[in-house]
């Protein structure tokens, strides 16, 4: 996977993805450029955007509530799951280059590679599921 | 395909390909989780916004009215088309139950299956083409 | 690869995957459409819009100051090496006829193919890497 967004929705999708592969016995990567990067930094998982400004209807402070309702986990608890059933996670050497990013930036503990797009392509030839996130 | 927008644009793209990969004897699923299922609700496929506000400098009534005059299909009869060629749709349950939805909510008759990333999976596993729309 | 989205980030992630897979020897393929279509235009990877009003933090005008302190190419210049290298640019018709856009009105010379959804199919059945952008 590239996760290029940092919308807090996306990124869930990612991890639940990414977990729900792992859990089958797969391998998962995802490669975080752009916004995604962003999603790296230190206290990055806490924050952010939605990609859209409500939900069906309903704005997304009600949205962050309803998601506690539901038990749905945070970010950075899915993160750790993800992590901890062996998801990759790779960072992206150009964007920290254009935006001045030190690796001390980031919440090193996460990322298991920094690397181009060759990394990524390497990853990306032996996917049987690929997605652009 | 994962249907995470709601974006009318992008749901187009989304059952044109789908109904694309139909008509040339293959199979398609589609997971409509986050954004994308408010599209199923009753009354979704008709409203909604476009990604951005504007499109090759013209406004969203302007697009909608050249759609019109070039006889785009409606996402409504896409989705007919795409249903009637043998198209899968997948509901996502995490979002129905975050968002308190009950399936009487949905237009019931459009939904193959309610599932969670489990089920996505099992169709993906298997996929050539695989989205992230 | 689809190329659905006009922003400047994600052509850039596109056209970076795509010229990075050629470099790799294989073939790359980007049906551009709805929005992403704006790019083919002339003049249009010039302008154009970043997909949030600030990354990191800081704004668009001083973004793009830090993509050219980084030496980063300009779309146009990672366009030519994609092409240069053999990566093919397809122009969706259906999104041509719907904004009454003459063939004279894009870069011609940078459209090898101008298709609808079974020529986007004919690339993506064969392709290892598919990914909606």
């Amino acid at each position: 996977m590239v996760c290029h967004s940092g919308d807090l929705d996306k990124l869930y999708s990612a991890l639940i993805i990414g977990t729900g592969n792992l859990s089958m016995g797969w391998e998962s990567a995802i490669y975080f450029t752009f916004f995604g990067l962003e999603r790296l930094k230190k206290g990055g998982l806490d924050g952010g955007n939605l990609s859209r400004m409500n939900f069906l209807g309903i704005g997304r402070w009600y949205m962050r509530r309803k998601m506690k309702q539901a038990n749905m986990a945070s970010l950075q608890r899915l993160m750790d799951d993800y992590k901890e059933l062996g998801g990759k996670v790779i960072a992206c050497d150009l964007t920290m280059q254009v935006m001045g990013l030190k690796r001390s930036d980031l919440n090193e503990e996460l990322v298991d590679t920094y690397g181009a797009v060759g990394t990524w392509w390497n990853d990306a030839k032996d996917s049987d599921i690929t997605l652009f996130i």
